[in-house]
């Protein structure tokens, strides 16, 4: 098990989330004698649908996708991927290496037909509702045909676990006009005014936490840099009023007396609770979580995973592409 | 006069950046009619050194560049862009349609020998100081040469303006790791490291606000996106922030008490005190204002302008640029 902080944080994570879901089983994947002493606090009803697997090796953090998927064959991560793939468990989440975990799942679990590259995907919390955006950085590079791929495979997604029927879509852009942008970007709105899907144009950043629309799709490359200057500035803006708070001793009662109402806004920006990253066009279901989630944040991951099993994300996905296959080869 | 507000933010703008520098001299260039009435309640000593240069038209702020370039012959924008190509003028600063001013600056001024395409570059505010961030937009695409250029130009502007003598410059990626990257950031990398610039190598979105590099230079898609995303997480932010504050009469009551505080967070946090951004690669100074700006958000980009103006950007870049040509021209 990897992540920062280890199965010090997952397991009790796996816990709250099997007290949550009565039908669920898991499989907690990791060294057996850490486990053990984990769970031996909880009583034999709290963990009796949970599992444990052995695995004696670990795919460290800064670790090179590709000497992981060659050497960590008995990695609690290339474990719990190969559990899915035998069809032992349904979904796999991982809070370890986001590059391994994607080149050990395409290479154990193949992609979806119709689907070149694989995408991450992730709820972004917005001030009038929620939206995917993707691909979060599966990719370096992506041409005009994968972002219409992503396209699919978020909408298919919103569809799927946020119940929306006919999911707005739009790409990401240097402005909402349609002669704007990179031709990769021109090629892909083509494809996409052509499509069933109901795409309503470019959008710009800052539209990714309006919740105007409900799919957002973009390179790996931007979508990466979106996300990480994203965190940045609530880290900056979270710094500066920690400081002021802190500054002064009128400052310091302000925040007592502020509290609840901190702790309020804290809540509705907290992005622990939009932690669980699909990695999307696999055969199966794979949840990234932050590396350094801590429990609360884990088990939103577990909690997304389960959604898309309930909803059967990947053969919707499947579905939905062959789909667009037939109705372009028609005449 | 184009932004947002027009004339009515920046007449009372100018006026207060004149009383701060005493050799200042502005010309304003627009309706004349409409300039007048807003100098009417100011002393005759207050705009003794601001002159009116009317100019019947207006580039409106969706205009296409193209079109604009064509037909607004005797727009405010060409007419102060002229001014400067005539020095006339030693700069000019313009809150109007960013695509416009990017075309008639390259139309009239032309590029600085040695640059490719010019670059827009903004100061970022960050934990640990300050960053210069290009381009935001000015180009779609960028080759590894153009990102090259960048460099060198963010990095002389660091240098003439912030006084910093070797501007630590890092490219923009997805991972801090040499590996990581697209074809286009891992060859400016292989660029950089070859150069006499201080690059320090690849850093990550969120840093663009840890302040811990001087120069970040990316490709204009790219940051236009990072920039707008950053806004979009503020604007959600602070959303979030004013509803949870005046929800319950508490809230109100706390917000009084922390009032001191939440401006000082503010103002620490305030976009106003870096707007200005440098339209950087050109024969000229151009300084692009945010289009809502107010007065005081103005002012700044004024004196943006002003400090490259006593530091002589453009003449820096170029002889900078040169020096860099004749040495690869060593044997």
């Amino acid at each position: 098990m990897g992540g920062d902080h280890g199965p010090a944080e997952i397991v009790p994570a796996a816990v709250q989330v099997l007290r949550n879901n009565p039908q669920l089983r898991l499989i907690l994947v990791g060294r057996k004698d850490d486990l053990s002493r984990l769970l031996a606090g909880y009583s034999a009803a709290e963990i009796e649908r949970l599992e444990i697997r052995h695995a004696p090796e670990i795919v460290e953090m800064h670790e090179p996708p590709s000497a992981a998927l060659r050497v960590k064959k008995t990695s609690s991560m290339r474990i719990a991927i190969e559990l899915v793939k035998e069809g032992a468990a349904q979904a796999c989440v991982s809070a370890g290496n986001t590059g391994a975990l994607m080149a050990m799942a395409r290479y154990v679990l193949k992609m979806l037909p119709g689907v070149d590259r694989p995408a991450i995907c992730t709820t972004m919390p917005g001030i009038h509702g929620q939206t995917h955006l993707l691909d979060l950085g599966a990719n370096v590079i992506s041409d005009s045909e994968q972002l219409f791929q992503f396209a699919v495979m978020g909408s298919e997604l919103t569809s799927a676990v946020n119940n929306v029927a006919s999911p707005r879509v739009a790409l990401l852009n240097v402005g909402a006009e349609e002669i704007k942008g990179n031709d990769m970007v021109k090629q892909a709105a083509t494809l996409l005014s052509r499509s069933h899907l109901n795409y309503i144009g470019f959008v710009e950043g800052s539209d990714i936490y309006s919740g105007k629309v409900d799919v957002i799709v973009c390179d790996g490359f931007t979508g990466n840099i979106a996300i990480k200057a994203s965190e940045g500035v609530a880290e900056f803006i979270s710094h500066h009023a920690r400081a002021e708070f802190e500054k002064s001793a009128y400052g310091r009662i302000a925040a007592l007396i502020s509290m609840p109402i901190l702790k309020a806004i804290r809540a509705k920006i907290d992005p622990r609770r939009y932690n669980g990253a699909s990695l999307l066009g696999l055969r199966g279901i794979v949840v990234k979580s932050h590396g350094d989630a801590d429990r609360i944040s884990f088990a939103h991951a577990i909690e997304e995973a389960i959604a898309e099993v309930q909803k059967n994300v990947p053969d919707r996905i499947a579905a939905r592409l062959e789909a667009l296959l037939i109705q372009d080869a028609k005449p």
